[in-house]
């Protein structure tokens, strides 16, 4: 019998962190597998507040259909916040409302990718991006990312003999990862697209989580005519609004409208006018400021946890920001082996495997550290520890 | 130069709609171009209610990330009112919530569209469902749709000389033209497709809101094993939350939801949790009586000034609900020029072009009667009554 899917469909990989994430939800597991934000320092109130001023301040509009580019007010707001923070100068016209970063990735997909087209890739990249273009079935090539960036000699040698489309790129604080491109290395990968008609897509969805170090200079100001730039209010704000955007030139922004009406018609003018209240009303830098300590204070007792506690062959990064860091496990250890034994002591992770388009039994794990306290990230690690020891024996 | 551009997306057709509403936002204008619930009918302080009641009822997990499925409690509701309205027996884990009905559109032409396959649309068919479809490169064959429905004898002769893959319908008040099946035809459409693997996607959004006559089977329940039924809280409480839901037999719920995170992860929580707050809360039948109520007044006044502006030589449909009537001009006159006429004289609605697949210059239009008072209705039917009078001359 033929298939009653299209072939699109049928290539998508299935998350097999859903399943994880099933086990995690029993409280007495420690879980470094999940990718939330802490959920402890959303603005409830504050959110509260703003919901309650949208309904006393605004008719009944804010229930009615709307417009696909999104709330004006929100996006003028983005448009300044990128000319305050990065000085950006970006057009109002050229930012799309989507309903988070992950329609923005679909949009994008949908609008530029034919069957077999190139796609650029991190390697280990960002589960959701892998999923959204899959759909659209390119051909994805995968250039390693470490501490310092990505391998630029592979990137030059894919592009002259593949001739991508897209790439799609998490400089700062990456999801599995956390690396974070160096000023140098975002140079040079500046320098090497210059000269091709590579659409970036500069996902920065964890950007404003940096809990050390400096900033690092953004593509959309080093290839602004190449790049398409992604943001979001998940990581900062609340994520179950379901609030993103996409900066991108103008072209791309007439046929990005038209999938957009396609795809929702609109995103909620209601949530839309929510957040644009609430960051009207708030000191979000003060409020961001919070997220970050926290979260450095837990990544550095996770960084402390697993120097006490692994082997000394493990080796991990050094998150500068961001949620997540990364570990790789001697040769010869897969970390599914690592994940069933671990479970058993009631601790997860997500094993590297799904982060790789190719790749599997790797050696890798994601540990996600931003919805841990320092007191469990400290018994969870022991335990992550004690297991690899016996994994080793 | 190629086109930056993938194929699928310049195939679809840009909505001329969306620049005739502008037209229309000038206050001097009488619009029957519009496709919008009337606003004055939104239950906004029982909205309000039930956000605030989220709020003190609810943690901070109504802020956080959800699951792709939707809200149980909302899918539960949903379920039940199948029960109670339609005698229809729905699995709760056969019902994902979209960002309402047109996400549901382009989720099934993803995941069971290839390039070329064919797709059944009624003709005049809904414009957001051609558009929807369109990215994913079809070969659309319209279907001529009357008072009593589909022209059943070229549906047989469509299906048997194209074998097309997908049907879609809205057998209810259909968009734009007003008109629904018989249940004479729904029963012969039923028997046609039963002896296809074709899958019938039935668009009820309107169906809550019938003024007069009966109530008509459900292609859901006429075809179950090949039905994939859409519903919508658009027309019934409010637009603006993007709240749909598709029911769909289990094995196309799978790659449904795989097709759902990818292009969103899932839909806002936060709005899910309010609408059935709302639902919970308020006798959903009584605020409906009064939609259905103020329609049915609108829409006879609409009549009835059409019986004494129009010149008899125009045709109309007698919608027994929804939002629009669908009328027809004499011969070798098209509507683009009627518009062109009206507009002078402050009056737009919809010319029927955009609503067809192939044809242009037609000779037919779209009139909604949803947001417009039934006086000014008798002086807009006059005005445009006049125009054609003039264009006739």
């Amino acid at each position: 019998m033929d298939s009653i899917f299209s072939d699109r469909i049928t290539d998508v990989p299935r998350s097999f962190i859903r399943e994880i994430l099933k086990v995690a939800l029993d409280p007495a597991v420690i879980s470094f597998a999940g990718g939330l934000p802490n959920r402890e320092l959303f603005p409830a109130e504050e959110i509260k507040k703003a919901t309650n001023k949208v309904f006393s301040m605004h008719g009944k509009d804010i229930f009615q259909y709307s417009n696909s580019e999104g709330y004006l007010k929100l996006r003028e707001y983005i448009a300044e916040r990128y000319h305050q923070t990065k000085n950006l100068d970006i057009p109002v016209e050229n930012i799309l409302i989507t309903s988070g970063s992950q329609q923005g990735l679909d949009l994008l997909g949908k609008i530029l990718l034919n069957d077999g087209n190139g796609v650029i890739i991190e390697e280990p990249g960002y589960l959701g991006a892998i999923q959204a273009f899959s759909i659209y079935r390119p051909e994805f090539f995968p250039v390693p990312v470490s501490e310092e960036g990505m391998d630029t000699q592979r990137l030059r040698k894919i592009i002259s003999s593949h001739k991508p489309k897209l790439m799609y790129t998490v400089p700062n604080f990456q999801n599995p990862s956390g690396i974070s491109y160096s000023q140098e290395n975002r140079l040079e990968v500046s320098e090497i697209l210059q000269e091709t008609n590579i659409i970036l897509i500069e996902d920065d969805a964890y950007g404003d989580l940096r809990f050390t170090g400096e900033s690092k200079q953004s593509f959309k100001d080093l290839l602004p005519d190449n790049t398409v730039l992604l943001g979001s209010f998940s990581k900062t704000i609340i994520p179950g609004f379901r609030l993103g955007w996409i900066v991108t030139p103008k072209h791309i922004m007439e046929k990005l409208i038209i999938a957009k009406q396609a795809a929702d018609l609109h995103t909620s003018h209601f949530t839309q006018s929510i957040i644009y209240q609430y960051l009207k009303d708030n000191d979000i830098d003060k409020h961001i400021s919070r997220i970050r300590e926290a979260y450095g204070n837990q990544c550095r007792a996770m960084l402390n946890s697993i120097q006490n506690y692994f082997p000394p062959s493990v080796t991990y990064t050094k998150p500068e920001g961001g949620m997540f860091l990364w570990a790789e496990l001697p040769q010869n250890v897969a970390s599914l082996d690592l994940f069933d034994l671990a479970v058993k002591d009631n601790v997860v992770f997500v094993p590297g495997d799904p982060f790789y388009v190719k790749k599997m039994r790797t050696r890798t794990l994601r540990l996600n550290f931003s919805c841990v306290d320092e007191g469990t990230i400290q018994i969870g690690i022991r335990k992550l520890g004690n297991a690899i020891r016996n994994l080793l024996k």
